[in-house]
């Protein structure tokens, strides 16, 4: 994603990205050092700056969603750290360096995920005391903090996870596979959009615009991942590829063969696109993201 | 604990702990069944019994603070998960029955703990989205689930866990011993008194004298758990004894001896009741409670 908007928006990500952590005693460094290790690895930052990107496209202010767009790179981090742990996913390399457990070993990897759970939330609700007498601004960071939990949670990531885990080496239906990807992945992507939307106050419209919009596009994402899986450089997209083939995962390209798979990314992509067109200039960033995106390499 | 009071609120908890779970798709039955199984599997339920109690002492309806205390519970059960898990303590026995990784595996009992502890906070911001036109009655519940983050964080019980982690087959001071214990156990009871305290529209004053309180039980409570380590029957603490021991685990009767621990928890426990003196018969439950904590026998 090379976009002008986006690069501004990812480098106020990565500048407050261990601001907004709990500060914690000397006697813990372990765990500080372990969190800030695979939120200081790189990635895309495309949660943080699609919740950015919403709240600008509503109106409200971008620094003052900080907060909030720090705590959802915090959760899909911690989602990470554990995907990776050998009992899971058991990934060596993430984001082109070991992944966590390699580094700090399994019980450090799996505290350092539970961490940043917690520290998302802890730091959404330290922003939250800061509103206390102002009713009108509180009310949108419950809404937003509740979207970010429920597309967190077991009606979303965690749902989607589970069920990736559980499909492994069986038959996967279609609408067993659809549903992995909707709460794997869209789940927090919409989140990102409708947090980004309630913390700028948007209408009801543009809310559910958005909400249509990030659905499309985590979809096409999840599909791309999986083609990059399959098609990808190892050194270049930063982790191990061919891994879901040989842990016979449940993927499109596995399910219905690349060929399909890039037309179901065109597909969504055109989707996405068209959702935001009514809105013209002011939805260039979401239009020039979900092509961006469809083209990516890694 | 056998008093009226604790077993009423004992009763009001475990008849609502599956309540506040959010209600998710049949796909993902297993991670409700995974975290069912542990919330389920009986324990004292201290820590939602004291913020119930703690909303109760400062004039809150206790109704209403069952959320906050059920998320409590959630998160206090996936610390437990979590800490069982073959990369931690690697227990097989939790509350007389078989840990969660050894019914579900290791992959589905770290998704049910990170869904407990999300569900923790979908559940607490579920509840004060009823309470959007109400800024007096927000503000309580910002900052009650504000205290948890706190608690439950990394500097609280996840800077105490990482800390006993780190202090395995290692020469631990005085002070390691105390931050471990301050940490790992007290941090998440005092959040549990401080929240309900918040509930229950505390001044200042009782605010501060169950902060305090619930820090000399939560240490009391930790010593004796590494007592009952030494000295407990198996079959009545429900899980393995002597593990502690066999892991060199820093303890209090490791470091102190037996005698000298049951002194410490003697003088903690005094000092509790002591705190609560002034409140005379308002205080009567945390004053029984301290006792009954230090005669425990599992």
């Amino acid at each position: 994603m090379q976009s002008e908007e986006y690069l501004r928006l990812k480098k106020l990500v990565e500048d407050h990205i261990l601001y907004f952590l709990p500060e914690v005693d000397p006697k813990s460094d372990t765990i500080s050092e372990a969190m800030a290790y695979s939120l200081d690895a790189g990635g895309k930052k495309l949660r943080p700056i699609l919740l950015l990107a919403a709240c600008d496209f509503c109106g409200g202010d971008e620094k003052l969603a900080l907060p909030y767009a720090c705590a959802i790179e915090y959760i899909h981090t911690y989602s990470l750290i554990h995907d990776d742990l050998p009992a899971m996913d058991d990934d060596d390399l993430r984001r082109g360096i070991p992944t966590n457990h390699k580094v700090f070993g399994e019980a450090v990897a799996i505290l350092a995920g539970d961490g940043l759970l917690t520290s998302a939330f802890e730091a959404m609700n330290k922003d939250m005391l800061l509103y206390l007498d102002n009713a009108e601004k509180l009310k949108r960071r419950v809404r937003a903090v509740y979207e970010i939990s429920k597309g967190a949670g077991c009606r979303g990531m965690i749902a989607g996870q589970t069920a990736d885990i559980e499909a492994e080496n069986k038959e996967c239906t279609k609408e067993l596979l659809d549903y992995i990807h909707l709460n794997k992945t869209a789940a927090l992507i919409k989140a990102a959009v409708r947090a980004g939307a309630h913390l700028g106050n948007a209408d009801k419209e543009k809310l559910e615009c958005l909400d249509e919009y990030a659905e499309n596009i985590g979809l096409a994402f999840q599909i791309m991942d999986d083609v990059l899986d399959f098609t990808g450089v190892e050194e270049q997209i930063g982790k191990k590829t061919g891994s879901d083939y040989a842990k016979e995962k449940a993927t499109y390209p596995s399910r219905y063969g690349l060929q399909e798979s890039y037309a179901k990314i065109k597909e969504l992509t055109e989707n996405a696109k068209k959702i935001m067109e009514p809105y013209y200039d002011d939805a260039e960033f979401f239009i020039q993201l979900s092509d961006e995106l469809a083209d990516r390499v890694k």
